[in-house]
């Protein structure tokens, strides 16, 4: 056991490598509430369970967003195709968070959360627990409403770069 | 705030209905050790931090590979390309663990776990911690070694089957 536990970690430049390899979808994720309004682009958000419907999406706290966030209970995540990588840029990069939503049209979700028009799928959500992994807080949503839209397509980040893919 | 936190969950069935609007990477996960060597086939697999490098896994608690991951602590995550979809379709059925694993090959990783030769890419990890939601047990992975393939593509689960993804 402690010689498994006890074996080095990889460098953070061969695992960004290797990461680059694992195919993900483009999520625009927001927030709104006592901390403000706040959104992000991320790739890691994965479904957990159907039993209760929960998916999970991951931080950096040392973000702009990060410390909103852990402010606020209601979320949502925006799924998005091709029509908005650039909005996917937008808020992967470091514009001020008004100017971010200037940039597209939402609703206000049954969360409090803004909910792109247009997305691929949003699912709205109250953060039910967190745990805090490294420079990262893990956050278990717990699903509320899920809205699927009517784009012809998904956004996947692949080998750095976007791709498109058909339904 | 609690007006927020009472607002009712999705059922199940949109909520799946919309998780299939989330592409994603197609992993097959393995395990070796103490409870015995098992393995399944997983798209919920995400990057958590790269401070240090760290990966998650969610695990159907009571699928059959549930109870062995829970008594191991070596894992590994197989990102695999189209040549091995058909593997994925018998590491995610009902197959006995031996024969699932006769049907490719493999090398033992420095954890212990299996290596799937030829992935696109695998992530050679120890388990550090877990945390339980509903059905599923969250696996957060520390990763001690990165393999990249020469796999020329990715596959990709989205709407409800595979697609090919070029570099």
């Amino acid at each position: 056991m402690s010689s498994v536990t006890s074996l080095e970690t990889v460098s953070s430049a061969r695992y960004r490598d290797g990461m680059a390899c694992l195919a993900g979808a483009v999520n625009i994720v927001t927030t709104d509430g006592a901390g403000g309004r706040a959104g992000f682009t991320a790739s890691a958000v994965c479904s957990v369970t159907d039993t209760p419907p929960t998916l999970l999406v991951c931080v950096n706290e040392s973000s702009s967003a990060g410390p909103i966030f852990a402010l606020n209970e209601a979320i949502c995540i925006n799924t998005v195709s091709g029509v908005h990588e650039d909005l996917a840029m937008l808020f992967g990069g470091r514009t001020p968070m008004d100017e971010r939503f200037t940039a597209a049209h939402w609703r206000v979700g049954a969360s409090g959360a803004p909910v792109l028009l247009d997305s691929l799928v949003s699912f709205d959500c109250v953060i039910d627990s967190t745990k805090t992994v490294g420079t990262h807080r893990v956050l278990f949503c717990r699903v509320i409403d899920v809205e699927v839209g009517t784009q012809e397509g998904a956004s996947v980040y692949f080998s750095r770069k976007f791709h498109q893919l058909p339904r």
